[in-house]
C-alpha cells in the first residue's frame, strides 16, 4: 500500500535479491499486489510483476494475501488501512513512526486480539536494525540509557553549519535545494520525527507503553554558527539527539523515564559525534553489554526497503510459533508494560552549556557564577573571550555539572534579569555519553 | 558447562535480570546446573541457585535440561560434548569460534539431523548482535563486504602502540601486565582468532561452509611503530581488520570469496578507524541497506553473558516453530550453501602501502617507479623522507592504487632485488572502507 520512494525500493530489492532471500528464508517472497493512485506510475514501475490497484482497500480484501506493507505515511488513511489490514487477519509491515508512536497502544492492542503481527523495524533509522537489536540482540540487559542521531535531515544541516560556518537558515536553504530537506521540512528540523523514532525506542528499551504526547521536542531552527564554534573550541561537536534514559532514585528504584530530543553537546572523541552528514547512529547502554553502537544509512528508498523485507522474512519465519511465543511489538510481555512514568521536563538532570552575552565590567563574572552557586550548579569549565577592540560586551561560555534542569531554568531567569547580561541566554544541554 | 569467565557473566546477568527476561520473554530461564571441575569454586559462585557436578557429562545426561551452554573452549573435550549435547536432542549455546569455525560443518549437520539449534551469537563480537543483524536484520541484502575489529587485544596494543610511539613487543608487555593480553597471547596476536570469527561472519553473509584452513591470517607482532607514524602522516590509521568479499567478474558473476586477516590502512575519518583500546566494530556492506557498522564490547564477562543469554531466550522462543522455519545456522538454508571459493592471497585485490628503506642516490625512485609500472601498479601517494643529516639512505613511503596481490608480489621481489634498496620492504595493506 503506496508505491512511492520507499515502496519503489521493496520492489526493485525483492526483483533483484529474490534468490538470495529465497535462498536464506526457505521460500520466495511474492509481491502480488500493490496500490497506488497514480496508477499509470505505478504500472511503469512493476510492470506485469503485481497487479496494481488505486485503492489499497482492495489488497486488505484479497483473501490470498498473508501479509500487508503499509508505505503511504501519516495518521489518517494510513491508520485507517493498517486497522482493517489487521482486522481482515494480515500481518503489517510498516515504516510509519508517526503512526506508532501516536497510536501504538491501539494498533498493537489489535494486532494481538487478532494472532497478528505489526513489524516495523523501518520505522526507526531505516536500514540499521536497530529494533532487532533492543528487542531480541540485547535481551539479556536492563538498557540504562540510548542516545541516537535518528533523523539524517538535521544531522546534514548540522555538519554543513559546522565545516561552513554558516547559521541554520542558509543551510536549510541550501539542504532543500539538495534534496536533503523537504519543501515543509517543518517535522524534521522542529524534531517531531526523530521524537516519534526516540518514543518507539523507548517504549521497547523500558517496557512502557508508546507516550510520544510527553516526549520533550527542541528542533534547532535556533541554534546559531557561534555556538557551534563555541562548542568546538571546548572539545564538543553538536547534534540532534533523541535521548531516553531509565532514572533511579538513590535505592536503585526506577522513578521515571527520561524522553527527549533536543540539540546537544557532545564530546568530539565519541564515536557519534563523528556521525556525518544524513547518516544516523543510535548507541545503547545496558547493565550488562554496555555500550554498543548502530550506525547506517537513516532513510532513503533501499535502506528502508532493507528493513522492509527483513521484517518480511520474520514473519514467514515466526508465522508457525506460537503467537505468543513471538517477540512482542514492544520487547514486553503486553501484560507486562510498567506504568513508569515519563518525567517532565523540568525533573531532567542534564549538563549545560551556557552563553551569555554580557557587559565587559568588573563584577559581572562573581554575579553570575553566584547565581549558579545559590542552586547548587557546579560549573565545569568557563570560556571567556576576550572582548573585540571598541566593543563593551562579551561573551561568556559556561559548561555545568549535572543538574536538575527546573533549578537550571530559576537560575536562567535569575541571570537573565541581571542589567549586565545584554540578551538572551542561549542554553543547550550537554551528555557525556560515557 | 564450563563456568570461568563467561559462565560467572551469564550466572550473574540471569540471577540479576531474570524479572526483566522474564516480562520480554515471557517466561523465566532457569540455569539448573553448572559444572566445573573446581567443585568448591562453582559452588562458592552459584551458591544453592544451581546443581553443582564436575562432569560436564552429567548435564547431558539430565533428562530435564532442554539447552546446554558450553563455555569451555578449544576444539578438544568442547567437541565431544557438544556432538553429544546434540545427540542427546539438547539445544546448544556456545560462545566458541575456534570450533565453529574448523568443525562448524560436521557439528551444524549434527544439529540440523537432530532438529536442534546451535546459537552462537557470543561467538563473535562478544556482546554486539553482529550474528543477528547478518542473519535476520539484513536479509534482504547481498552482502558486498564485511571488514570488522573483532580481537580487542591487538586493537588494544594497536591504540597503544600510535598513542605511545612504541614498538609491538614493549606494548605487549604492558597489555599483559594490565591483563588485556593472555600470558601465551599466540591466538589474538597472530590473527587466528579474528579468523576464526572472520571465517564465520563470511559463511554467514555469502552461503558458504566455513573453511577457516582457506584462510589468509597475518597478525601484529612484525608491525613497527615507524609504519604507524607513516600512515598517520598520510591520513591512515592501521587496524588489525578481518576482512570478507564477494568478488564478482566483469559479468557480475560470483567467482570468489575473499578471507583474510591482516593489519590494514584505513582512512582516519572513518569511524571504524576511531575504535579505540579493547572495543570491537564490524562494519558489513549491502547493496541494499548501503554501509552499516555495529561497535561495542568484543570481550569480558558480561557483554559475552549478553550474547549467550539472548541466544537462550531467542531457542526458547523458536522452539515452537516448525524446525525448517526456524533461522539456517548459517544464514542460508543448508542445502542452498554455495560451492563459492575462497580466493588463494595471490589472487585478492588490494591496495598498498610499501616502505622501501633506498641508498640516497640518483635514480633509484625511477628504478622503483618503472618496476611498479612494469606491473600496471599505479601509485596513489609518495612520501620521500629527507635523509637525516650524515645519513646515505631514506625511506620512501608508497601507497598504491588497487592491484592483484601475486603482481605486488612480483613487483616486490624485483624492487628488492635492486642493490639500492638496503632493507626487506615493508608491505601492508589498505583498505578504502567507501
Amino acid at each position: 500500500m503506496g508505491l512511492g520512494t520507499v515502496g519503489g525500493g521493496v520492489f526493485d530489492v525483492l526483483q533483484r535479491n529474490q534468490e538470495e532471500i529465497k535462498r536464506r528464508a526457505g521460500r520466495g517472497i511474492e509481491l502480488s499486489m500493490v496500490s497506488r493512485r497514480n496508477l499509470a506510475a505505478a504500472r511503469a514501475k512493476v510492470g506485469d510483476a503485481a497487479v496494481v490497484v488505486a485503492d489499497a482497500r482492495a489488497i486488505i480484501a484479497n483473501p490470498d494475501i498473508d501479509i500487508v506493507i503499509e508505505l503511504i505515511g501519516g495518521y489518517g488513511i494510513a491508520k485507517a488501512l493498517v486497522m482493517e489490514a489487521i482486522a481482515a487477519g494480515k500481518h503489517v509491515v510498516t515504516a510509519n513512526k508517526a503512526l506508532l508512536a501516536v497510536h501504538g497502544t491501539e494498533i498493537f492492542a489489535a494486532a494481538r486480539e487478532k494472532g497478528v503481527v505489526v513489524a516495523f523495524e523501518a520505522a526507526v533509522a531505516g536500514g540499521i536494525p536497530i529494533i532487532k537489536a533492543l528487542r531480541e540482540g540485547l535481551t539479556a540487559n536492563r538498557i540504562e540509557w540510548i542516545a541516537g542521531i535518528v533523523n539524517g535531515t538535521t544531522n546534514f544541516i548540522l555538519s554543513e553549519m559546522r565545516d561552513k560556518g554558516l547559521d541554520f537558515d542558509a543551510v536549510l536553504k541550501q539542504a532543500q535545494a539538495l534534496g536533503y530537506a523537504e519543501t515543509d521540512p517543518t517535522f524534521d528540523i522542529e524534531g517531531t520525527d526523530a521524537a516519534h523514532k526516540t518514543t518507539l525506542m523507548s517504549a521497547i528499551a523500558f517496557g512502557i507503553p508508546v507516550q510520544f504526547e510527553r516526549a520533550y521536542v527542541e528542533g534547532i531552527t535556533r541554534l546559531q554558527a557561534a555556538d557551534i564554534t563555541y562548542a568546538e573550541q571546548l572539545g564538543y561537536r553538536i547534534k540532534l539527539l533523541g535521548i531516553t534514559k531509565r532514572r533511579l532514585n538513590e535505592a536503585g528504584a526506577v522513578v521515571g523515564i527520561e524522553l527527549r530530543v533536543h540539540p546537544t553537546l557532545i564530546p568530539m572523541k565519541r564515536l557519534i559525534a563523528n556521525v556525518e552528514g544524513a547518516m544516523n547512529a543510535v548507541m545503547v547502554h545496558g547493565d550488562a553489554v554496555g555500550t554498543t553502537l548502530y550506525y547506517g544509512k537513516g532513510a532513503g528508498s533501499e535502506p528502508t526497503a532493507s528493513a522492509v523485507i527483513a521484517d518480511l522474512v520474520d514473519i514467514t519465519r515466526l508465522q508457525t510459533a506460537l503467537p505468543n511465543q513471538r517477540v512482542p511489538h514492544l520487547a514486553f510481555q503486553p501484560d507486562e508494560l510498567a506504568a513508569t512514568p515519563i518525567m517532565p521536563m523540568a525533573q531532567v538532570v542534564s549538563s549545560y552549556y551556557l552563553r551569555l552575552q554580557v557587559a565587559d565590567q568588573t563584577g559581572v563574572l562573581a554575579r553570575i557564577t553566584a547565581i549558579l552557586a545559590g542552586h547548587d550548579i557546579s560549573i565545569d569549565a568557563l570560556l571567556q573571550r576576550e572582548s573585540a577592540e571598541g566593543e563593551s560586551q562579551t561573551d561568556v561560555i559556561i559548561l555545568t555539572h549535572d543538574t536538575v534542569e527546573g533549578k537550571m531554568n530559576q537560575a536562567i531567569a535569575q541571570m537573565q534579569a541581571l542589567p549586565t547580561v545584554l540578551a538572551p541566554i542561549v542554553r543547550l544541554r550537554k551528555e557525556e555519553l560515557s
